[in-house]
């Protein structure tokens, strides 16, 4: 047992990963009266030069879901974070002229969802936990869980020494590369699968306009759809836009140097490479690493005995083409501490939590791998794009009746990410027969005055 | 570099696991000149004590994949190993009375799998690597490959030490579990997935026969299929069998001391209850371990500069019911050495072997999982055996035209696991429409005797 950790009435736990969802969770079970301490293997951001981070993030979209679960937690808190959003309604699509822009809205009703930056939001959290009384422990590199189902003990590497804690249950929140999901691995049997995505991703930055502080739309998603590939920005309340070009590794493997990567900009994104500007590219393509983009799945996400559990991208780590992986994270935390009041025991939770959940973690990273073929090439598409407004038509015609998937996916926080799935696919049965039944009167309406007409005029 | 690794005019060779198929890999290279090490985290089995082993194999079976690839290796060794091997030319079905069994052969022509004790054979094959000069370390724990595809570097933890080796070229066949895939992930884009099936088993004996040597035909591999459970059991040299028992984890869960276990024997093996005997049966329920069955596949094979590349069950771990997880493994070994004499290099061998050999790997893992269903249920349904007879019967007629399976997959080495499904499926079509013909030509035949008959006696 660590110094400083006493023996409590309440019970004690311990969560490792300092990240959004991590953070969150400590301070759910904080606000419930546990004890709870929280490790990172990372230094305290704080200690950090921001200028040194890692250039491998992809910004943020809060949406309905995870709204939900920081209000589950902290009402003040969920206000807080909705002061520094910014609110993008739609889609801003940049054709391949650069002149040109199209909004596509997300809601039915104005709804948006909203761009965040990912280290004002984390340090907002961390702050929050120092607040609560969570003991928060830098620089603690998860090497051993023991005794995970009768007394669960971690052990951690610091910088000179190794340290042990023992808790009455543990949380996994370190993410897609989840350590402790590596160390519960050992000790049960847990499925498990990784799969990469032909896909690598790499972060540029939109500079603050002079005169107009945000140089496009601050209040929308812009994309450039490109089919193969494709560019995306997200503003920040600075006025500069986090953008991110995705590609699949053959494409940005063929580009040998800064000056075909510039030349490739500009043929593909002129507007984008004008905002970006010749040199920065240079410098992004020298400078900034390729990211890989993987999926990740695990099951069950407890411990057989309701002592363990993981959460977050440590359970399922999506690819970002729907804006969900924290909202999703966010929302597992709400359902975990909604499951252990309903069940009165975190073990009875722990284990009731697995199967409650698999569908819609299992639904929602399907999702997001279908949405990269939406976001690169359907946009562009008149065929989707008419589709979509026949559902979005129906939407407003029968409110609450016909939900569109984008609506109930990231705008409403009630429907299971499975359910919102079910739902759409007997939606999408219905709209294509409509179109069917529309081309089918057509047609017979057609041939029906055609021979009207040949009765009419043929020779006799 | 290690103090006895000399610089080599020869590539050298690192290999990691020294089970079956690592050693057979080593042979292999070591016939063709290169300089190979082979290293094990498991001390010298010569070492050990025989009666102290983890109670945990299942018995293997040699078929005619496993046996060409020694053959490939070295003509001697397989010699060796046939004259050790118990032929099995059917699968002999125990009915539920214990008074009752049924051959169903393997075979057209009386071709036979062939039981071998897997530490028989594991011994073989290290005694032939200490005469071909292959050097050979124990208890060196893998801990670290670093410059993969540079100057690959393994790095092992043994009892007192760390200790380094260079190596040209490096295999891992460190089995389920690798730590050489493990490993080999962090520095590239692997998909990996590992998958429980909800299905155990216990090891178990059936001494030999005093008088007759074996208890139960020797030359057949038995089974008591049960349905949701199974028995089976293999002989050995000595006139003993191993037997395996199989089970879902519910069904063992719901025995709850060793007097049900021996109750539940007597019941539903009432004939292997007395080759086994009661008091062994307890012995077995109180200390014998309940092995997980999972399979593992990763993708690819190889690290992307081809200077590494893992084999059997690291890459490809399935369950054991069609008995070619061994078969399967020494098959890598002769493709990955054809596809070096064919490329004159082993980079552009080990970078063509992952998308050559992953069809054939997914196949034959499937494979063994659908023959779970066909072991212990099918084997009774009198629908399966019809059609097993047809097709059987068909491919008497029409040899090597016709070709059922089990013969494609066991008794044959030429045809790839996923081409012998292929074949499979097209062969189902026809007998499917065969029976189908069969019985339509039976009702019309009925349909026009009756209109004939009622024609004839119909009152005028």
């Amino acid at each position: 047992m660590a110094p400083d950790q006493k023996p409590n009435d309440r019970a004690s736990i311990g969560i490792v990963g300092a990240g959004l969802v991590g953070c969150l969770a400590a301070l759910a079970f904080s606000r419930k009266g546990y004890d709870v301490s929280i490790f990172d293997l990372r230094p305290d951001p704080k200690s950090v030069d921001r200028s040194k981070r890692n250039l491998r993030s992809i910004n943020l979209a809060v949406s309905k879901r995870g709204i939900r679960a920081v209000e589950y937690v902290d009402e003040t808190l969920s206000r807080k974070i909705l002061d520094h959003v910014i609110p993008m309604k739609g889609r801003m699509i940049h054709d391949k002229t650069g002149l040109k822009q199209e909004s596509q809205l997300y809601g039915l009703n104005g709804e948006c969802i909203n761009s965040i930056d990912r280290s004002y939001l984390n340090d907002l959290l961390l702050e929050e936990l120092g607040k609560s009384g969570v003991k928060v422990y830098f620089e603690h590199k998860l090497i051993k869980l023991s005794n995970v189902d009768t007394d669960p003990t971690m052990e951690f590497a610091t910088k000179d020494s190794i340290v042990k804690f023992d808790f009455e249950y543990i949380i996994g929140a370190d993410g897609a590369h989840s350590h402790f999901r590596h160390q519960m691995q050992k000790g049960m049997r847990m499925d498990f699968s990784q799969k990469y995505i032909d896909m690598q991703y790499i972060e540029l930055y939109i500079p603050p306009d002079p005169k107009k502080k945000f140089a496009i739309d601050a209040n929308h998603l812009h994309i450039w759809p490109r089919h193969d590939y494709m560019l995306i920005a997200l503003a920040n309340e600075d006025g500069s836009f986090t953008s991110t070009f995705f590609s699949p590794w053959s494409v940005i493997e063929s580009i040998k140097s800064s000056s075909e990567f510039t030349q490739f900009f500009k043929t593909s994104f002129p507007d984008a490479y004008k905002l970006i500007g010749k040199e920065a590219l240079i410098s992004v393509y020298d400078n900034n690493p390729r990211g890989p983009l993987m999926q990740i799945s695990a099951y069950p996400y407890n411990s057989p005995l309701g002592k363990a559990i993981i959460i977050g991208d440590a359970a399922h780590s999506m690819v970002p083409f729907y804006g969900q992986g924290m909202n999703c994270g966010f929302e597992d935390v709400r359902i975990l501490m909604e499951l252990i009041e309903a069940n009165e025991s975190i073990e009875r939770a722990f284990l009731a939590y697995s199967p409650q959940r698999k569908d819609d973690l299992d639904a929602i990273c399907k999702l997001a791998l279908d949405n990269y073929y939406e976001m690169s090439s359907k946009v562009t598409n008149i065929w989707y794009l008419t589709k979509k407004k026949l559902d979005y038509t129906l939407g407003s015609w029968f409110r609450n009746k016909w939900l569109p998937l984008y609506t109930m996916i990231s705008f409403r926080d009630d429907i299971p990410y499975s359910r919102a799935v079910a739902i759409e696919e007997r939606q999408s049965r219905i709209l294509n027969n409509l179109q069917v039944g529309l081309v089918s009167s057509i047609l017979i309406y057609g041939v029906v005055q055609g021979a009207k007409l040949y009765e009419k005029w043929r020779p006799r």
